[in-house]
């Protein structure tokens, strides 16, 4: 990233234990362009599953608000993503290798590398310091500040479903929201991709018919059983969940490159669902075609990737295997998907085949308290409307210093990115209240370090 | 302990990684009789260092405010002590299977019992926690507090040294302490103990002196060479600074039995330091048998024990190594001991021979906010003037809801201990103070649910 430094910090692996005093290298970037030693501050990305130079791209909102905070800009990279791994390339070999991926261990990375800025910078040391963060690195902005509060005087949690677990949100609520996106993005929108699934029961069951929605969705390995098929179901649902993530205002590249409010441009060709089964999937074809192919490059569609490869995929299912269990469920009635019940069992059985882990599904809200998170303070969380996990978001205010933002024409983090000629009104209100907060818990953090003195 | 139910419950071996999915059975007891489910609360001792039942039968405080709070009594056991052994027999063989004894994982099994007690006892659930717990399981409680408010909405951590890490304090002032309480005690009373240790010196310097002074002081293994001379001296060291933690107004038996106002007693037998060596330390071993021998049925003294076996020395000593690292120093001037300065290098190397681990010496700071605490709430800091572990306690008032309480003659925390009739009037105050907080707390929990609903 232009106008950042590399910095590498020397972390424990593991936090928790004493037994090993192996160490790793946890990669950060600094951008102190606007930064002033004299009544700054810090802003502290908390970094999330992914490349930490791709968030430090997609948080335009911190490059904006720099000068105007004099604010040094930190991203921290989360241990087993990007180049943080703890044991190199046998860092995902096996449940052992993987013990200490964990949100607690990676909070602890946080709080060590700030008290070493603190120590190294010269400048640093009495500045006030702001978690900022989207999606699970809004969770984990969030968190640090209810579990470090004596390391950052305040957080901003961007689209951050912390309350995703166990039973604190109806396990439906995630597709439901991704349904009314489409619903509202055009007529018959989602009803069309409703009625798709048996269409593709139906056009799937003979073998030519496998051939013919393998062609007809330019799919670069054809299906050959109905293994395929719930791949193809699961996959053609994670694109529509993406969609969701980033219906975004202007052309953008986050998850993939996409056109200005991309859900609207896919709607313009499912605005019939009464047509025959080879219709509607043709129809299908062309919308999965926006997000897959907007550059008009690509030559077949590929079932196995669905987003960028800067997201460390493997290590979030890890993560979702052990402590970040999100129920998810559909009904087919209050959302356009096949009806899916939530299963633990069956959810646990998976992991252990996969990681040789069980998850431990109440841990977190154990850990982080859940609902009744009350008694913190300074904390932002910011929900777009249009955003799927905002479902799981902290959506009204909780105390005067526990406040929810809500961002109507809001997707996933909106108000982290950069500033835009096409944002809508209310992510702008949004980021100026945002920055209000933040200057309000900094002038605080001075005014008592004065009383001190 | 008399009108206690002993609970077991089934808890992760390692709450911080998903490796091992091994449980252990952590020992608990319970007292209801005073509890009411309608408007009750629940006090719940964060036990520390021992036997869960030992620390039941010296909190007589809680039994006694029992019935004023409607109150059910929990005693949870630390892992790693009494009968919490998630080893078993195996649980201190080596650092791997001490691997799970920090004080995260034991706040974690405090946060998993309560849940667990909440969903299984009828009545309990909709019921405020209260954390209690003194020394570590002071610090215990109020670290429990701060990082799971939404498990207890307060905490009562009496003679808790949080502070007493890194140099958050000046390492000498325990044992500047420790010398204040004798020198007060007795006119020349701490200048015969510092005197004592150059006699010691002179007296060990030859075999005839060693074997006299073996016979002096009655000890059950003659003194043989000059390390059995620098164990003497680190027993009796560690002799005065235990009178000073148990220099109660009364007849007691926590760390060894003895009479009221203990140091009063020793210190009769040490007015007169301008006396041979010989002399001197006949009458060291007169003081020393106050302390061992205040049944008059012990034969000699046993340099291998300091105080009582339900305290798990042996645990203390690993997590002194690891986590609890605290710097303590003597200068000789200050205090009464012979001058030794904190040398972390060599405290870090005797770990690695005896545990074969190091010390992380900065870490507890990192993780529970070293001075930097107000930003949490409802914690009562009481420390007694007496107790050597006050100088590593929060003794001034840090907020409004963070609070200190002071016992200018209470030793090691005394509030904590059964109603007395001996009680200084210092100490009843305190304990009238805790209550009424504690009540506020309760107060307001009630006040919050009813809004809620």
């Amino acid at each position: 990233m232009q106008g950042t430094t590399l910095g590498w910090m020397q972390d424990e692996v593991d936090h928790f234990g004493f037994d090993t005093d192996k160490t790793f290298k946890q990669r950060y970037l600094i951008a102190d362009k606007h930064w002033k030693k004299d009544g700054g501050s810090i802003l502290f990305y908390t970094g999330n599953e992914g490349d930490i130079t791709w968030f430090c791209n997609n948080t335009g909102f911190m490059w904006d608000m720099a000068e105007e905070l004099k604010a040094m800009l930190v991203f921290a990279e989360h241990r087993y993503y990007g180049e943080s791994l703890p044991f190199g390339a046998n860092s995902f070999k096996d449940s052992t290798h993987l013990n200490f991926l964990t949100s607690e261990q990676a909070l602890a990375d946080f709080a060590k590398l700030i008290k070493h800025l603190k120590r190294t910078v010269p400048g640093a040391k009495n500045q006030p310091v702001i978690a900022l963060g989207g999606s699970y690195g809004g969770m984990l902005a969030a968190w640090f500040r209810m579990k470090y509060p004596h390391m950052v005087v305040g957080a901003l949690a961007s689209s951050a479903p912390i309350w995703q677990f166990e039973d604190l949100v109806p396990c439906g609520v995630f597709m439901e929201i991704v349904t009314a996106d489409f619903r509202k993005s055009g007529p018959n929108c989602s009803e069309s991709i409703r009625r798709s699934w048996d269409a593709i029961r139906r056009l799937t069951s003979t073998g030519p018919g496998l051939h013919w929605l393998s062609e007809a969705l330019h799919l670069c390995s054809p299906l050959t059983n109905s293994q395929d098929v719930e791949h193809l179901k699961d996959w053609i649902t994670e694109t529509w969940v993406n969609l969701a993530m980033v219906d975004y205002p202007y052309e953008s590249n986050f998850l993939q490159p996409l056109p200005a409010w991309p859900i609207k441009v896919v709607c313009q060709y499912l605005k019939n669902p009464n047509v025959s089964d080879p219709q509607l999937l043709q129809n299908i074809f062309q919308a999965l075609n926006v997000y897959y192919n907007y550059s008009g490059q690509v030559k077949c569609l590929n079932m196995s990737e669905t987003a960028t490869r800067s997201l460390g995929s493997l290590g979030w299912s890890y993560q979702a295997c052990t402590e970040m269990v999100m129920p998810f469920c559909t009904n087919g009635i209050d959302d356009m998907f096949e009806p899916h019940s939530w299963n633990l069992k069956e959810f646990s059985d998976d992991c252990f085949k996969q990681w040789g882990v069980r998850p431990r599904p109440s841990w977190i809200t154990t850990m982080y308290g859940g609902k009744n998170i009350s008694s913190h303070t300074n904390i932002i969380f910011s929900n777009g409307d249009l955003d799927p996990w905002s479902g799981g978001g902290v959506t009204e205010n909780v105390t005067d210093t526990l406040v929810a933002i809500t961002i109507p024409e809001g997707a996933h983090h909106l108000d982290l990115r950069a500033n835009n000629a096409f944002d809508p009104t209310s992510v702008l209100l949004a980021r100026s209240l945002e920055v209000r907060y933040m200057k309000q818990w900094i002038k605080n953090f001075y005014a008592s370090l004065r009383k001190k003195r």
